[in-house]
């Protein structure tokens, strides 16, 4: 398999489980929290999937397509170590979603950056919210959710708030 | 359509692409030019098809992940307007096939870039030769071929060389 096979798989991976994730919070209220605003692709998949939701999003530093840049006063900009301790004030409780796609290529980064993470965003998350995340995340307050139809186990991470 | 939407598409078009131009040229010798190395997941994907053929590369600074940076002796580097015709004298007709996609996310600038490029890459490609590229190509020496199935009109291009 080439990179290019596994770059689309992943990417149909990421999707299918956005979309899995919106019909799972379809009856409950609570804003959306994407964590890593990248090229910005998956925050204009977040806002076609929800039109009617407040959509934050964590970055360090914006390197978006200009299209998809967030309104100023729903992004949190800095390392998100730091940001997120602060943002529970202001959204502690309310996310019914979070999708975690932070970090670099490197895979074991970007598990260790989820494990620094997750502490710090389980209080964001109201019981019965759903976070999608790359990384896998072994967290006592997390239960994993079954993935949906064509995506193997692993690819990516689907999990409720406990 | 989201922006995750079109670019899942436009990699899937890509890949099938390749694939199906892969199947043109079985019976035929010939090298293969990878015209942007990019990230290098094309690159890599021409490798798991043409385990065989050498696979030159042209791009103006390599940025691509580790994995996927061909040879030197087969890395061309430098802007391709000054390249290709110094690659003349070393692959002229030797191409079996080539894949344009270089450039930015600005579809007009690919488009114009790939206007430049084509009389350049023209006496590289020998006659029945296989052109695929990202860009729409306007070219007396090329027609236009049968995209595979699932490709639909402009999603990617296809070319045979006369």
């Amino acid at each position: 398999m080439s990179r290019l096979d596994s770059f689309i798989r992943r990417l149909e991976a990421q999707r299918a489980c956005l979309d899995h994730a919106a019909e799972l919070i379809g009856g409950l209220d609570g804003v959306v929290l994407e964590l890593g605003l990248g090229n910005g692709r998956t925050y204009d998949h977040l806002r076609s999937l929800f039109p009617g939701r407040e959509i934050y999003v964590c970055e360090r530093a914006v390197a978006a397509h200009p299209d998809c840049v967030p309104p100023a006063e729903r992004l949190i900009l800095g390392d998100m170590r730091d940001t997120l301790p602060i943002l529970r004030a202001r959204l502690g409780g309310q996310v019914a979603l979070a999708h975690l796609d932070a970090g670099s290529g490197d895979a074991e980064a970007n598990r260790s950056l989820a494990a620094a993470l997750t502490p710090l965003l389980m209080p964001l998350l109201f019981r019965g919210a759903v976070l999608v995340s790359d990384p896998e995340i072994a967290c006592a307050d997390l239960a994993p959710l079954p993935l949906p139809d064509g995506v193997p186990p692993g690819r990516y991470h689907l999990y409720r708030r406990l």
